[in-house]
C-alpha cells in the first residue's frame, strides 16, 4: 500500500519486523500525522477527539477517526480503510478494540503510546482487551522517526531558515526604545509572509526579562545596552521551526561581547562535535566542560532536540542520560543557554543536518559571529 | 492564601468541600493556569514536561515544576510553596508521591486528571502510592471552571471581539481573484495587531474547500460565486478566541441568500434559547429540530461549547447527551454547522454570555443578518 511522503518506510517496516508488535496504534499528532498523512488539526486542540492508525504487522492498516474529520482523512491519507465514530455518542476506545478482534489481534501483543493515551482511555482499552498485551511503543515510533527522509529534511530546513530570516529582518526594522511587543509582531508578520501557517510560541525578553526561560513579549521599551533573547517557532504545515538568536540595544558592553564570543564559541565547538557515532551524552558533556573551562556554568538539563511532526523536543535529546549514539540524517537544533542574573540570558539555537561526513549547519541566513546591534 | 486572579475561588472551595477528595492534583495547562496564575507555556508544546498544582482540602498548595520554569512560575503564582524537579534526571511523579506522603495524604482519595495524565504517568503513580485511591478529578475542575469571574469574562469577551474584527476587516481588504491564504494572512497579521499572542487555529475553504471541518487555506483564488467559510482562533495570553464567519465572492446566488437566511435564523433561535434552566441537550435537540423544519440537515455531533483557559472546547458541551442546566455566568461559543455538497458549508460562530435574564450576544462588531459579499 502507499505509505505518506514523509514516512522513513522501510526503517517503519523494518524495526516492526525486529520487535516483538503484532500491531502498533498510534495515536499522537505526530505518529498519526506520520503515519497516515493526514493532519488532523484538532488533535492539537480536543485531546479527547481521538485519532488512531492500527498499523499491522500483516495486512493493511486502517485509520480511525471522528466523523467531523472524514472528509479531511480521506482526502489526505493513502490509507484506505477508514472507520469514523460520532464524538459523544460513540467510543473511539471500543471502535479500536472491534478492529483489533477484527483483525485478530485483541489477544496479541499491541503497542500502543503510552506516552500520549490518557488513563481514561487506557483504562478503557485494558477493560475492552483483556487479553490483550498493551506494551509501550512510544521509543519504537520515535525510533523510526528518528531518522529523517529527504522531503522532512527539505521542510524541516525551510522552516528553519525562514525563520531566521524572519527574525533578522525584525531586528533590522526596529529601533532602541520599541516595546518588546513590536518586535515580536515583526518577527510573527515576517514568518507568517514567509509561509509559516501558524505562530507555536514567541518567547521574547530583553534585560532581566530575558532571564525568564519563556517570558512572554511586554510593553517594555528596549533600553541601551541591555540584551535581548529571544526563541521563536512557527508551524509549516504538520512540521515546525524553532530559533533562538539574541541581539544588544545600541551599545554593547564589554562584558556582554566578551561572554557573547565565548558562549558562541562553545556552541560552534558542540556543533562541531556531531558526528556519527558521537553519543548524544558526550555532546552534551563536551558543551558542560566547555563552560567550566570557560569559567561559566551550563544549569540546563538538555542543550538540544531534534524534531519532527509538530515540532516539539524529539530524540536524540541532548541530555547526559542519553546513550544515543548519533547518525547521518538526524537533524538537530543545538541550544545551549547560559544566564548571568545581572546581564540576562545567552542563547543562540542552530539546527544542524547530520551527514556521514559530519555536520552540516543549516541555519546560515545570519552571521551570528557578533552579537547583532539594534540601533 | 491569595488565588490566581481568574480562579473561581468561592467555586472552588465548596466544590470541594462537597466532594470526596482529600487533595486535587492538577496537571493540564488549563487547571495548572487556572489554579496556579502561572501559564506554562511549554506545557502546550512538551507534554512530558510536567506542572503540576497539589490543592488539598486543608493546608497550603504546592506548585511543582521543572526547574527551567522556575522563575517564571516563582513570579506568576501567589503558591508560596514551589518545588523544582530537573528534567530527564528526576522524575516530577516522584516528587509529587513525596509531596502527598509529606502532607499525609498518599493513603487518602487523590483526585487526578485521569483525561490528562498520560498512561505511562499513571502507572508510575499507582505503583508509587498503592495505598491511595486516585479518583478521576476531571468533571470536578470542570464544573469549577464552568462558572466564568468578571475577569474571566473580560478577557473571554475581548479576544473574541478582537478576532470578529480582524475577520471583518480582512474580508475588507480582500478581493476576487485573491489566494484563500492571503485572507488568512490579513486575519492573522490582523489578529496580531489587535492583541493576540499567537495564532491557535485558522481553517479557511472556499468553494468545495469549505466543506472539509478543517482545511488549511492554500494557494486557490476565491473565484465569483463562492462561499468562504472559515473559523479562526488565536491566543490572547492564556486565553483564546474562536470566531467562525461566511463571505461570498462578488455575487450571492438564490440559493446562497436563501440558505443562509434560514440558517442563520435558526442559529440566532438557538442563541435566544440559551437561558439559565436550559439544559445543553435541549438546546442542541431544539437546533436538530429547526434544521428539520427547515428542511436541512444538521450532521455534526455537537452545536457549540464553552471555552476557558487554553481555548479548547470546555463544557458546558452542546450535544444531545448532555443534560447539564445552564446557569448565569457561563459563556457559550454556538456554532451550529451546515454542509450543502453542492455549494459548501454553512458555518458561523458567536460568543454568548448566559446572565440571569437571558443571552447576551457579545459578537456584535459586524452584522451577520446578510451574508458578507467580497467585492
Amino acid at each position: 500500500m502507499p505509505w505518506p511522503k514523509y514516512m522513513n518506510v522501510t526503517r517503519f517496516e523494518s524495526l516492526l519486523a525486529e520487535s516483538n508488535f503484532d500491531v502498533v496504534v498510534a495515536s499522537s499528532l505526530k505518529n498519526v500525522y506520520y503515519t497516515s498523512g493526514a493532519l488532523i488539526e484538532t488533535q492539537r486542540r480536543i485531546p479527547l477527539r481521538l485519532a488512531l492508525t492500527v498499523l499491522p504487522r500483516e495486512g493493511d492498516p486502517t485509520f480511525i477517526v471522528c466523523n467531523i474529520e472524514e472528509r479531511h482523512a480521506r482526502d489526505e491519507s493513502p490509507i484506505e480503510d477508514i472507520r469514523t465514530y460520532v464524538e459523544f455518542q460513540e467510543s473511539p476506545i471500543e471502535m479500536l478494540a472491534d478492529v483489533l478482534r477484527e483483525k485478530g489481534l485483541d489477544q496479541k501483543t499491541v503497542g500502543i503510546e503510552k506516552e500520549h493515551l490518557i488513563a481514561t482511555y487506557y483504562e478503557e482499552l485494558l477493560q475492552r482487551l483483556p487479553k490483550a498485551k498493551l506494551e509501550t511503543a512510544d521509543s519504537f515510533l520515535e525510533k523510526v522517526r528518528m531518522i529523517k527522509t529527504p522531503p522532512e529534511i527539505e521542510v524541516i530546513k525551510q522552516a528553519a531558515i525562514a525563520t531566521e530570516q524572519a527574525i533578522f529582518d525584525a531586528f533590522a526594522a526596529t529601533k532602541p526604545g520599541d516595546q518588546e511587543k513590536d518586535l515580536a509582531l515583526r518577527i510573527k508578520n515576517n514568518v507568517v509572509s514567509l509561509g509559516a501557517d501558524s505562530i507555536r510560541a514567541c518567547v521574547l525578553g530583553s534585560g532581566s526579562n530575558s532571564l525568564r526561560a519563556h517570558h512572554t513579549p511586554t510593553e517594555k521599551p528596549l533600553l541601551k545596552g541591555e540584551l535581548v533573547r529571544l526563541d521563536f517557532s512557527a508551524y509549516f504545515g504538520a512540521y515546525a521551526s524553532d530559533i533562538a538568536r539574541m541581539a544588544v540595544i545600541e551599545t554593547v558592553s564589554p562584558t556582554i561581547q566578551d561572554v557573547y564570543k565565548r558562549y558562541r564559541d562553545i556552541q560552534r565547538a558542540t556543533i562541531a562535535r556531531l558526528k556519527p557515532g558521537t553519543r548524544a551524552c558526550d555532546a552534551y558533556n563536551f558543551c558542560r566542560e566547555a563552560f567550566e573551562k570557560a569559567g561559566m556554568a551550563l544549569h540546563t538539563p538538555h542543550i538540544g532536540h531534534s524534531t519532527g511532526v509538530n515540532g516539539g523536543h524529539e530524540e536524540p535529546m541532548l541530555h547526559p542520560n542519553n546513550q544515543q549514539e548519533l547518525e547521518p540524517n538526524m537533524m538537530l537544533y543545538v541550544e545551549p543557554f547560559f544566564r548571568d542574573p545581572n546581564v540576562g540570558a545567552y542563547h543562540v539555537e542552530d539546527l544542524v543536518l547530520l551527514t556521514e561526513e559530519g555536520p552540516e549547519l543549516l541555519t546560515t541566513y545570519s552571521d551570528t559571529q557578533e552579537i547583532y546591534v539594534i540601533k
